[in-house]
Formats: structure tokens, sequence, C-alpha cells
């Protein structure tokens, strides 16, 4: 047994080992590993590593630390960007709206094929009479045209949250110009929106916010907020070669978010919770991978994305079959290639590809398996049926020509095969 | 270059790479890893993990897969086990409350000495009028009466939630009796709570629903669902030795429970966003390793910790200061030590025992370093003031005796420097 007062020279787990004559570790309440809220020395460690992951990222995006909210990931994200801004209790914007004798319930402006977790908040939003929506309808190419978005705006709009990149279709939303447009109505509809009780603070100048889901853009956009003038933006660690269960949100200074959980101080008083330090170094470490590598990426992909749908579209066994291309071949990601093909079920399509170890997908993962048609591909093709399949491929960092090449015989192999039964 | 008809044989990262056969993996707007919700043999191989993990989870509470919820942590499942209960539309509930000629408010029975993650969205919902709540005191060694539990309940109460054990006292509540209370009023007031509407699913059996917050309970004191009679259970995988960022919420079937967030359906359509796969077996291991030495460590513990009390009381140079121990001496978790130290700040404490290699903490971590005393504490002790000092140590895994002597002897050595200063 040691001596009372040497430090016992044990060596704890995790981010415990790292500290400096650490022995004693008697705060497992806190967690079993060092929680970064704690104030003794491993609590600090833990600190000053997420903060240092916070101050990496805010880097990236080019905006302050403090800006940079953690969550558990892309569904969190847009879901505290929507919902913590609808606020339940008479905000002064209510009393502001009431003031210019508009409607007091808040309104969003949206698009039809935003992911999930963005159109089912602002359904459960409607459903509850919490706020009123417009879905802006994308154009035929899955594009949306940003003065539809500023048409939408009324006086009543507290936010318009457009994707930057669509995950099924891959289509590159104008998020620049959207945001000239928002800008656009606020300078023109500030003298309206000035009121006695909020003068002072020109509350107006902060409606509506504009909202990105950025989830899918990270790999091969731009994601510098000064460029892309946005107030809000979501991103997901599991999409970029990160971890799982780890995201952030991007809340531009003095936007009025509340936090839509509650219990501790934490991220700023926006999202309750330990933080999960070791994800969130991860994902930090992710997001530089793909600035240093987006430049490279984008252009071998794209080579390789425009060789695949040629191989598509010259392909003998494939000429005999129809297969529509979704999407605008230009502002796309250029990873993604959709199709539909009519009359074969998309899940079928999907589990003969997986039989020949291809592994793509009919639609959003989140929304895989109900056996409906993608809504998103319903949006640009009213023609579209119930059994008309679909399929997306996304490649990726690994992906090589002879995938493709493989995967193009793979399909016309399928196709051959099918067709004979629902043709 | 490969033919275009043979597989490629790549390898790729992470579940990928178990899957057999497998060559192209085109799904990476999914997940750069295989989503669980992909339909492909890469997804199905995540989802068969994820669900062996929930199984093994269930099998440890005694209780059915489907009925465990995955979350990001131990306050999103209080989090959810509140707020999705609390429904904002007016619910067949409020249809019942009116029938009977009660208020339509929905009414939540809680402790004063809960943790912030249940407090704070109580305080919330009183604060925007959607529920009201009545905080039952515990008595002065930190438990509560569940005859004032059961004399709380009213014909509105939709939810009861006391923690099994309490984060900075280390109090055990007597769950099992607060339980059968509920059960009684149950029995004798399901007559009044029978409405044309309801009677045939007989709704007014379900209310008041029962959670335990037993996020610091699992390590030490019995988890079965079954004999514990909760409807709603949180966990936490950061306090039993598991990885941070993951949790759940046991959600007893035909519980009246929706999501708090919004996308897509996992998670029984509780719980949206792609399920952290890797974390969860993590945590699920975590677990089993916790039941495996439960019945040994409480042992170990306990008599650690005794020795540890025994030691201060007896200690020379402690003799000449006030020292309370804060909180039951027999229904108390076997790791903690709670103690106050009169007119000595809590956060110096901390810090002075930092400097010496030890981590402790004064109280919660979600609420260290705000400056303020401990509601938990004043609970207890209402004459305890700002400037009173406490400490609570929680022993762990690593614990040893030689741990324990020589932080007694640093506390002497302390206490010694700083009353000079405080007394």
């Amino acid at each position: 047994m040691a001596k009372s007062n040497e430090i016992p020279k044990k060596i704890y787990p995790h981010t415990f080992q790292k500290v400096k004559g650490v022995g004693v570790y008697l705060d497992c309440a806190s967690g079993t590993e060092a929680n970064p809220s704690s104030i003794h020395s491993a609590g600090v460690q833990a600190r000053l590593k997420l903060e240092k992951a916070r101050t990496e990222i805010a880097k990236v995006l080019s905006v302050r630390p403090e800006e940079i909210i953690f969550t558990s990931g892309g569904t969190e994200s847009n879901n505290l960007a929507i919902l913590g801004l609808i606020h339940l209790t008479p905000s002064p914007l209510s009393l502001l709206r009431r003031g210019v004798g508009e409607r007091s319930l808040q309104h969003i402006v949206t698009t039809n094929i935003e992911h999930a977790s963005v159109l089912e908040v602002c359904k459960y939003l409607e459903r509850t009479k919490q706020a009123e929506v417009t879905y802006v309808e994308v154009e035929n190419n899955g594009i949306v045209d940003p003065k539809k978005i500023k048409k939408a705006i009324r006086a009543n709009t507290v936010l318009v949250s457009v994707m930057y990149a669509n995950n099924e279709i891959g289509t590159v939303q104008p998020i620049r110009k959207i945001a000239k447009e928002i800008r656009h109505y606020k300078k023109t509809h500030l003298t309206r929106l000035r009121h006695p009780l909020l003068s002072k603070e020109r509350a107006g100048e902060r409606f509506p916010v504009f909202h990105t889901d950025a989830v899918q853009a990270v790999n091969y956009l731009p994601i510098r907020i000064p460029e892309l003038g946005v107030d809000l933006m979501s991103l997901n660690s599991a999409k970029i070669y990160g971890p799982k269960g780890i995201g952030a949100l991007y809340v531009k200074k003095g936007t009025p978010l509340r936090s839509i959980m509650f219990g501790g101080n934490q991220e700023m008083g926006l999202r309750p919770g330990t933080e999960n330090v070791a994800s969130i170094l991860e994902f930090s470490k992710a997001l530089q991978t793909v600035e240093k590598i987006k430049a490279k990426e984008v252009k071998r992909l794209t080579k390789l994305r425009d060789y695949f749908l040629n191989k598509l579209k010259y392909s003998n066994i494939l000429n005999n079959v129809i297969m529509l291309i979704n999407g605008d071949l230009q502002n796309r990601l250029p990873n993604n290639v959709n199709m539909t093909i009519p009359k074969i079920p998309s899940d079928l399509l999907v589990i003969e590809l997986s039989a020949r170890g291809i592994m793509a997908s009919a639609k959003s993962a989140c929304k895989a398996g109900d056996g409906k048609a993608s809504y998103v591909i319903q949006a640009i093709n009213k023609n579209i049926k119930e059994e008309d399949g679909s399929l997306r491929f996304s490649l990726g960092r690994e992906t090589t020509k002879a995938d493709i090449d493989y995967t193009v015989k793979a399909l016309s192999e399928i196709l051959t095969k099918l067709k004979k039964w629902y043709n």
C-alpha cells in the first residue's frame, strides 16, 4: 500500500490517463470518464479538448467557436433549428406581428424535397397549430427558384429552411441567391416591421432566419458561412467519414434560438447533456480531412459520375430499358446518380444489387423499406407512379472505375432478368 | 482493372468489411459507414448488430427488445419520457378529464431533488403553461415518502417521475413502494376515470405513468423492470463505463409516448435519426459487465465507503472541522460520500483536491461552476447557506483503500489550511 501522502500512481483509462500527476478519480457519478463540465483537472483537460475541436470546426466554417453547437446528428440539428425557433410562449415577435395587423401564428417557408427531419418537423408544427408552413415546389430539375422563396415570405415568416444539397437526387440549391433574396426582403420590409415595443432592438432585421441543412453538401461544396449567408446550418459527422451519433448546428450570434431539450447549461445553453468529447474530436478530424481533399475529390468523382452516366446511356443492354436520370446534371453533387426505372419495385432492385455485392439504395435510409415511392422523385416528376422503382448510387472515397464497370454490368443483368416479369 | 463481371475484392472499413462477398459500396449518402435502415446486405448486417444489442439490454432489464429506445444519453431519455408524454394536441386524455369535470391541463408529480434534466423540463412545462407540476419534498435524509407521492396524485396526473438514486447525495428512492402506491391509486380511481369515449380502451388504467431516472442506479442496484414496476426508465452509458453520447429509455408497451423530435421512423417511431450502432454495441457490453460484477462491486464499495466515512469521523485533524454527511447512510449508493463543510466555498475545495491529484466534485457536473449552492443539499437541510461548501466523492472500479487514505490525508491538509481564512 502506498504511503498516504504520495499520490497513488495508478493510470486511469481514457481522457484521464493523459492528465499529469493524477492519481485518484473520485468523480464516477459525473461520468466514469471525465466530464468536461467538471472543474477538476481531468474535467478541465476534457473541456480543453472539446473547445479545441469546436475552434477547429468553427475555423473551417469561418465563424466564431461559440456559434458551433454540438448535437447528436443531422436529425437533431434540423429539429433544433426549426423547433428551437418556434417559441410557444407569446414572443416579442408575436406582439410585433400583431402590431402590424398580421396573424400572430409564426410562418415557415421551406421546399417540398427537404429531408424527413425538416419536413416531419414542419408537418408536426402544422398539425399542432404551432406554425403555418409554405412548401415551395422545386422545378422539374429538382432545384428551387429563389424568387419563389422570396415570394412565399410573409410578415409573419420567422424561418426559411432550404437544404444545401438533396440527399436523394443530389441537386444543389442556390443557397447564396436565396440568402440574397432574404436580405433584400428584410431591407425593403424593415420599415413595415418597426413597432413601438421593439423599435430599439430593430427585431425586424432578424426575421426571417435562414437555415440550411448542409448534411449532404459538406463533402463536396463550399461551406464557409460568410460566402453562403445563412444563419443556421446543420452538419452530420456520419456523412463525412466521421463517427455516427454526432453532429453540429451553426447558430449565428444573435439568432433567437432556444433549446428543445432541458437540463444542464452545456453548449451555450442550447443543448443539455454531457458532451460526447471522443466523438466530437473525431468529427472535427473528419471535417478537416474533407476540406483538405475536397477539391481533388470533387474533380475525381465528377469524372467518375459522368463516366457512370455515359456508360448507362450507351450500354447496349440498357438501351432497351426506359431509365430516367433524376435531377439537374449540372447543379448536382459529384457523387450522385439517381434514376427511375418504371414498373420495377425499388426494393427489389436494391436487393438484386446487394446479392451481387453492390450496396445502393432506393431513397433516403430514413425512409427505406416503407414500400412507398420517393416523395422527392414524385416532386420533380408528376408522372411517377407508386410501382415505379428508383435507384440512388452515391459514390465515395473508395469508389473506382472498376466498381462502376461492375455495377453497370450487374444492373444490365438485373434489368434483363426483371423486365421479363414486370413489362 | 478487374474484369467487370468479378466482384471487386476491396475491403471497406467498419461494419462493411464483415459482410460476405461485398465489393462495391455506393450508398455514401446514407452514411459513409453502413446505415442500419438500409435494406442492402451491409445495412442488414448493421441492423442485426443493433437488434442483437437491443435484445441483450432488454434481457438485462427482463423486458421485450421493442421496449428499448436508444437515445443520445440520460438527458435525452429524461426529456423524451416527460415531454413525450405531455401532448400538446387535444388528447383523448384531456377529453377524459373534461368529461369528469377536472381541469384539462396535464399534471406531473416529481420530487425536489431530481436531476436537472427532469427539473428543468418540468419548469419549462410550467412556464409555458403546458402542464402543472407538484414537487414533493424529500425528507431530511434525502428520501421521499411514497405516501406523499400518492397524496400528490390528482385525476389529471399523467406522470409521476422519481429518480432511482440521487446523483449528488446517492440516496436510493423506494421505487417499488412508489410503484405500489401508484397501482393502488389506479385501482381505486379507475371507476372515476371511466368515460364514454374511452371506456373500451380503459384509458384510465394507463395514468399516471411512472418514470424513473435510473442513470445513477444502474451500477449498483437491481434494474429488472418486473421487480421495479415502472413504465419508463432512463439509462446512460457514460455512467457505467460505456461511451458518452448514448443512452436508452425503457418504454413499457402501450405507454402513450410520442416522439419529441421528428424525421425518420427509427426506434419504434420514438426517436428519429440514424442509430449510433458502434456506441450501442459498446453500451450493451458495458451493461452486461455491470451486471456480472454488480454484487461483488456493491460489497467491495460499501466496505470502502464505510471505511472512508469512519476515517473522516475519527481523523484527528478533521475532528476540529464541522463536517456534515449528507443523505441517508443506509439507503444509499455504495460508492457515494457527500459532505457539507460550512463556510468554505465548494469550488475552492474541488480545486485544492484537484491540485493534489484527486478528482472530486461539489455537485452535479451539469450544474458545476455556477457558484450556487446545491439545490439537492438545500432541499435536505434548510440551514445551508450559499457560502457553505459541499463535496461529493463518487468511488468506482479503480478505487482502492490507498486512494481513500491519501484522500483523507489531503482533505485534512486542505481544511487545516483553509479554515484559517474562512472561520
